[in-house]
């Protein structure tokens, strides 16, 4: 069971997992409230990829606590191919939209101008920075568990 | 020799490595030839990174010509640890250059102004789909090595 710490199925796993989830929802919360993000099509993109995340790693936690519970962990190829892929395109998705989302806001900050009122660029830094954060957890279950693919 | 296509030695890494330093140059061109790339962060990430992956690709492309000259691949598990390292951390790099140099060309378009005089946009726009396909092809690299990598 616990021969890998954070593959699927693992107390590791569930810990990455919440972790991913805390950072996104501190993303989203942080482009959304009170803001108009979507006149931004880099923000839309951050607030898109951050509500797959939310759910998709959720939903794993829950399976990882069901793992745990009942101390057996069914890894059928076929689930762990699909949660290895998930993993790993979520995760470059959320790169990509941090990435993205901290340029634009420097280029916000270096321009001046009206974009930057009161502390809304902060909020923006602060969810790309939490959602590069996510990325970096994701990246982690991702490699583990195509670690762990082969010997399943 | 060729038992997996495209990984380090055979002739579809070849390939690959020249299509990541073709890409790289034609997005190192379309970013610096006459323009002023340093006043943006953004621009010189990717002038950066792209500066890292030609000679990186290069390298590694003549000593797949060695390989394939020779007919034999020489991977001690040591250099190829490294490539493998090396080629996702590019990866990573690269695909957070051209994410973010779209991102704010976009921005630049959607505010209008006086940053995309002329066809400045457009080869902002180049230079950050041709660093895509960069990463893209560093990607298929990194995978089919990593792939190699216990085999060794």
């Amino acid at each position: 069971m616990e021969e890998l710490p954070g593959a699927y199925g693992s107390s590791g796993s569930l810990f990455l997992r919440l972790g991913q989830a805390i950072f996104g929802v501190a993303s989203l919360l942080s482009m959304c409230l009170g803001i108009e993000f979507y006149s931004y099509t880099t923000f839309c993109f951050l607030v898109t990829i951050m509500g797959l995340v939310i759910p998709w790693s959720l939903t794993l936690a829950v399976v990882d606590v069901f793992s745990i519970s009942v101390k057996t962990a069914a890894r059928p190829p076929g689930i762990l191919s699909i949660v290895v892929l998930g993993d790993w395109v979520l995760s470059f998705l959320s790169l990509a939209a941090s990435c993205s989302t901290a340029s634009v806001t420097n280029f916000m900050l270096a321009s001046g101008g009206s974009s930057c009122m009161g502390n809304l660029c902060i909020r923006y830094q602060v969810a790309a920075a939490t959602a590069f954060l996510s990325w970096f957890l994701l990246l982690a279950s991702a490699l583990f568990n195509l670690w762990l693919l082969p010997s399943v």
